[in-house]
């Protein structure tokens, strides 16, 4: 008898987390071997709760909408699994709905979570397929050469980082001398590398130690010669002591501290230290659901994982996550391939030292090199009024 | 004998300011009667410094490129002329490199000083024709129905809260419950009203006395009702007793306060009193500078403002502003007309009451049938390599 398909989102969300369940679900429908497909509603809480949205449900329109569509749309869940118990709690429910196939989409937290429902099920001899589909802005999963979600914000904030220095080029005979953008990317410095396709003055990395000194220095420098400054720095910089310089007291629910906040924070040293004239931006959640300027890349590469997560299921392998290779760099090719997801839980793969230029405030031609097929394409939704149609479901 | 054409950028600049340069350029280079074409690096310092560029030295591809590049090509400035010894400085330099024709892209303050050039030279019996073409993001210039800069603007920040009120949705079960978006307008509250489009749950206009107590009972309630609050805040908001909320003691060339960080206060608050994870995020100059997302319309009505500014200047027009005349809602038509620069300096056109929703926290229909065709079509620019080509003179 066909098993159910079980899909699910976790963790923070992505410009494309949608087009991989899009890949996923449509990829499910065309095959004997599955019953039902089900989306869980808000990750790993909706299958606590039992709250499950039978995709067969879905307008078709709306749910091709999926492919452009950002944000999660059956809605993600920032929880983690207490113990073993609660692990069992969520098989039974998964046996009780027939569940033969669970596809968790999300970072390394969600994988470890996967990995462990593959696990205790075998087990419990009530083996569920577990397939984690990688996903997350932050880039910092291992083994895959890069993670669905990152291409499109990589490509917002490179346009952002371009157009923002044009701004301040403009302004700076007269006002702003300095411009700091900050941007998502808690340990691993991804994000704040793709600024460096639009060429910012200074970046600044997590993986990169702050100095307040050395820096107004390069700001003061940089200044004196272009006659302004364009500095992109991630939410994640942190000083010396290794503490985050935009550390607030607050705590999400996996015990990471919630950031935000370098931004003013550098904006006022460089006022109080230079008298220069700033503004800065902060972009938070606009660059992880821009879709309206998605990377094609990304788009091809989010259906892609979703498409070869259910293929590799149903040809027999388990407590996997699909990955993406790269095959050739010029031009670009690449490929979907597989890791154990017991390779995967609980890493992050940080900014290695050859991306990130000796002086430390920019990237490598290495890591354009890198980049730039990330960002490759413009993938537009579809506009009714000036404004992209998006689905709600 | 013809005369010659300076045009100059003023003020805080915009995605489609190039456009209206264009639409002055290629307009001027078909007329007989117009001798060379220079523009002024950094708008009227250049003119003090006499730092002009001939226009006929730059690329056509260049050019034709303004079409589509935000900031300001040729430098903007925030600088007024001190006094009448100065503007007659001005009229000097205009005079020595033969100029009868000046063009100054810029909002009040700079329709002030093409006013008193005007009047000045006409005075000193050396008459040069001064056309202002109005450019303002904020959209607080009277008389025309909207000025060039605005739509796309407005284009970008509904998009961006639409886009972002999905992630907090996707996200509101176990994690983020409020949204906070800072968006530009120091008083009036236009671009905070463009969010309206995308029906944040509250918008906080500098129209409307900001209450912390009233706020965080309407966002309590507005979490209790969807799960999640999304706001926009003008950074521009002010308290009971006239203070902006955001307000620093920075102060711009003109007097103004320089604003920024009305988000992070807000977050503040609501972080302390309703104990909700909060997200925030400030625009700041990507809003101004998203060219990438430009507004058809705008870019349009850009373009015709600047080509129009030289087809009055011919007919004999002086000490005008072109404006935009709206002439029909449904289908929305326009068509450039003008006014007398003397009605337009150092004006603030505000949300009209009739714009605001009963409540306070947002717009009516009426100003939703205002917006909506001046965020209407894409302009994209063309893309190489993942980014936006943009002209750089």
């Amino acid at each position: 008898m066909s098993k159910n398909l079980l899909y699910a989102q976790s963790g923070g969300v992505t410009p494309v987390i949608n087009a991989q369940a899009y890949g996923v679900i449509e990829t499910a429908s065309l095959s004997q071997d599955i019953g039902k497909i089900f989306a869980a509603r808000n990750g790993i809480m909706g299958v606590l709760e039992e709250n499950f949205i039978d995709i067969s449900t879905i307008d078709k329109q709306v749910l091709s909408g999926l492919m452009h569509t950002p944000a999660g749309a059956f809605g993600s869940c920032r929880y983690k699994l207490q113990d073993e118990s609660e692990i069992k709690a969520v098989i039974e429910i998964l046996q009780r709905y027939e569940i033969g196939y669970f596809f968790y989409n999300g970072g390394g937290d969600s994988q470890d979570t996967s990995n462990k429902i593959a696990e205790i099920s075998q087990r419990m001899n009530t083996p569920i397929t577990c397939i984690g589909i990688p996903k997350t802005i932050d880039n910092d999963l291992p083994v895959t050469d890069n993670s669905p979600g990152f291409g499109s914000v990589a490509k917002y904030v490179a346009i952002s980082t371009l157009e923002a220095s044009l701004d301040v080029a403009s302004m700076c005979a007269t006002s702003t001398k300095v411009f700091i953008m900050e941007v998502m990317g808690r340990h691993a410095g991804w994000i704040a590398a793709a600024s460096g396709l639009a060429n910012p003055h200074i970046i600044l990395f997590p993986e990169v130690t702050f100095n307040a000194d050395k820096f107004c220095a390069k700001v003061q420098q940089t200044i004196e010669q272009y006659g302004y400054c364009v500095i992109v720095a991630s939410e994640g910089v942190k000083d010396e002591a290794g503490n985050f310089v935009a550390s607030s007291d607050n705590q999400d629910a996996f015990g990471h501290a919630q950031l935000g906040g370098v931004a003013p924070k550098l904006a006022a040293l460089v006022t109080e230290r230079l008298k220069a004239k700033t503004h800065w931006a902060v972009c938070d959640y606009l660059q992880r659901a821009a879709r309206h300027i998605a990377s094609q890349t990304d788009v091809d590469q989010a259906y892609a994982t979703g498409k070869a997560a259910v293929e590799f299921a149903l040809a027999g392998n388990n407590a996997i996550m699909t990955t993406i290779v790269r095959t050739a760099n010029n031009p670009y090719q690449w490929e979907v391939g597989s890791v154990p997801l017991s390779q995967i839980a609980n890493q992050e793969k940080f900014l290695p030292k050859e991306y990130i230029s000796a002086d430390g405030w920019g990237i490598t031609q290495r890591c354009k090199e890198y980049l730039l097929p990330l960002i490759a394409g413009e993938a537009y939704p579809p506009y009714q009024d000036g404004l992209p149609v998006y689905s709600v479901i």
